[in-house]
């Protein structure tokens, strides 16, 4: 809280988490190197860049003269080029280019901006072309070795627990929501996913829970409280923990729930159930196996679990730009590759919902917070930082409204155990249910 | 129905459709080579065979002498081996043999035949022993060629639809049963699991659907009549396609469904849904890039479709008696290989749901209708056949509880379309409608 009050007080932030180059000196047009007239060449290859993203209907807007419209003369948005070198910059390597120079204001987006990232990704499909995949080998992503994991989730989840209060819900859960109408708030929806995780997997007084990646505790209180099951609960994130163990204090729930500050590997001892939400993507997919591994030993023979995580359905690398500034070692695994972690683990699938339109409600309402909320968020990390993590959520919107990610919850249970839920009715046979949870 | 007029006047079938040696000299006792007594070192087999299967409450009856019991002395069922042979067979190449020689009477089960399968299933576990490997070289399954699938088709569902009709329902639905209560007739459940295909898939009247593997028609049909669309049906089985057809006729279906004696490599065209129950296990996994071009092929940008198919946790051949005998050619895919086809047809999995107790369920219906009507099935293809089918039942039974094989419904959607549910509770928002339905 004292890091909010300097920021609110107007103090700037110095510190810079993303490692952009500001390049400030864009801003003023003060750049010693002013950019002189846009050449033939230049708008050549402007006009060749709008092609190959399959026409959308986008203005590209260079330092000076003419913007360069579609074939069809279409301009829904524009982007601004303030400079000759983000021209060639993002033609060489548009996918990472794009959010770097974003962020350090060299290219400025006039309109939506989910609208303009939807219609690139519309007009390139999901499949990667050559040129993506030879620079995902420029770009290759950061390792999920035990000390390179602790890391990766420094940069992102130890921006202080302020910043996440700014834009989350009152109880920071980091992850889709669930709306059983759409138009449920955000506090309720994501009270909603907590008990829909809770009646998946059919928690009962008395079971122990592990809890694999447990962010800032909610679940972990939620499945506590109000399902009397005892939970221990993994977090590399120094900030969470300490927020979740506080909060565990303040509810006199901390005799039934134990946050440790360790990575999913340190796991021991076996429990009747496992649960996963938003960890998944982080392990990196040459760490399958020992997720694997974890599973297989900690559930017992009538042991259970639920993975929520964020899917493609496509394999390939997460948007290198994403990857290297915002969720360094995440990748999104494909339904196929999330089946190499059960089958090994001997488990049996017995559900499988994909909530990917629930999870762009829920960035919607993540964006609209953000945006309320951006000057703080200036005053905390620069405008870089900002502008970086609007392109972020942006442009996470646009990959659940597009299809490009997916996220997939998915029940299962030791192979061969039949103490199983007959359907799924129970799971909506009280339609208020789900949102007549107490509140936090 | 002639073949059943004669089958009941008495006269016995002389058609051999499973390829069985009868050995029915062994019923009597009157062989030449009537066995002597039981060697100390047969009596060392037995019990060495027994410890292998993990010592399940079982009691191995040889041909002469006392049983041999397990080392916990209980025998819950007695397997009787009616002479030398019988053994040795059995303890070269159990999983093969024990299928051969209960059919021709040379091996008998005194007791639950399920529950015996079951406790072998439960001392062996899901993962495979060397041996089996080995074993399943030897045994190779049939492939899926165009010409073979044929014949393997023809093998196992031309029988005639007498002979179904005996323990199916009524519409002779041949896959698993969804039984919104366990308590539910097996008429009813057939309907019910066909109506909430139809509503899963979210079928608007007007629309255009392909069917891969339709069986005796009863879904094509249900689709066009409670749900206004067109259905073209595709089969190999030339019983069941005349079958289906006369049935679109009585019903004045024969406008909106039509059905084609062909394999589903033959589909052409653009359909707004594909649905496929029970055939994706008799694609083999050789040829699921040709079913994932089918689908890739047949749906267009706003397509969607449905896979019901048995599955399992673990990837492995399918019990080779029941591949060789009953079911040539199939293959129980896991969730993983499922994807392997889904992936590549650029489509995105929306649903899964297990329901490996439902088809317990349904052949718990189909093996007491079996066992009622087993003196006209012998009258129609000799005892032999009957017992051959009583174990395939009782051990397909068996699986299902036991958790060898999956039942794995998949709902699928184009990528990156949203005309999507936004949730599942329709599909259990009214708890009577599934049964509901019209009734045929």
């Amino acid at each position: 809280m004292a890091d909010m009050r300097e920021m609110r007080s107007g103090k700037q932030a110095v510190c810079n988490p993303l490692g952009i180059s500001a390049r400030s000196d864009c801003f003023g047009g003060a750049r010693a190197d002013y950019p002189g007239p846009v050449s033939l060449l230049e708008r050549g290859l402007l006009k060749a860049m709008l092609r190959a993203l399959g026409n959308p209907p986008v203005a590209l807007v260079p330092w000076r003269g003419e913007p360069i419209l579609n074939a069809r003369g279409e301009a829904r948005v524009r982007i601004h080029l303030r400079d000759r070198g983000a021209l060639f910059l993002l033609a060489l390597d548009p996918e990472f280019q794009f959010g770097e120079l974003y962020s350090n204001g060299r290219l400025e987006v006039e309109g939506d901006l989910v609208r303009l990232i939807e219609a690139i990704f519309a007009a390139q499909g999901i499949r990667q072309g050559m040129r993506a995949r030879l620079l995902s080998l420029v770009h290759a992503p950061r390792s999920n070795l035990l000390g390179q994991s602790t890391r990766n989730i420094h940069h992102h989840y130890d921006l202080g627990n302020d910043f996440y209060r700014l834009w989350l819900d009152r109880q920071l859960l980091y992850t889709c929501a669930y709306f059983p109408q759409p138009s449920l708030g955000l506090e309720e929806a994501q009270i909603a996913k907590m008990d829909m995780i809770c009646r998946k997997l059919h928690l009962q007084p008395g079971e122990s829970v592990v809890e694999a990646g447990c962010g800032w505790g909610a679940l972990a209180l939620h499945m506590a409280r109000n399902f009397g099951v005892r939970v221990i609960a993994y977090n590399l994130s120094r900030a969470q923990v300490a927020y979740a163990r506080q909060r565990a204090r303040e509810e006199g729930l901390d005799s039934r729930v134990s946050f440790v500050e360790a990575d999913y590997r340190a796991i021991r001892g076996e429990y009747d159930v496992l649960v996963s939400v938003g960890m998944l993507e982080h392990v990196g997919r040459h760490h399958f196996k020992e997720f694997a591994a974890l599973i297989d030993r900690c559930l017992g023979r009538h042991g259970r679990g639920f993975i929520h995580a964020i899917g493609a359905d496509y394999a390939g690398p997460l948007n290198p730009w994403i990857e290297q500034r915002i969720f360094p070692g995440a990748y999104p695994p494909t339904l196929r590759e999330m089946m190499a972690v059960l089958e090994p683990a001997g488990m049996s699938v017995l559900d499988v919902e994909n909530l990917r339109l629930h999870y762009a409600r829920t960035l919607e309402h993540w964006l609209d917070r953000f945006e309320a909320s951006r000057e703080i968020v200036e005053a905390m990390f620069g405008p870089t930082f900002m502008r970086a993590w609007r392109l972020y959520l942006a442009g996470s919107l646009a990959a659940f409204r597009s299809g490009r990610l997916q996220l997939f919850q998915v029940l299962f249970q030791r192979n061969g155990d039949n103490d199983i839920a007959w359907s799924r009715a129970h799971l909506y046979a009280d339609k208020e249910s789900p949102c007549n949870m107490p509140k936090f």
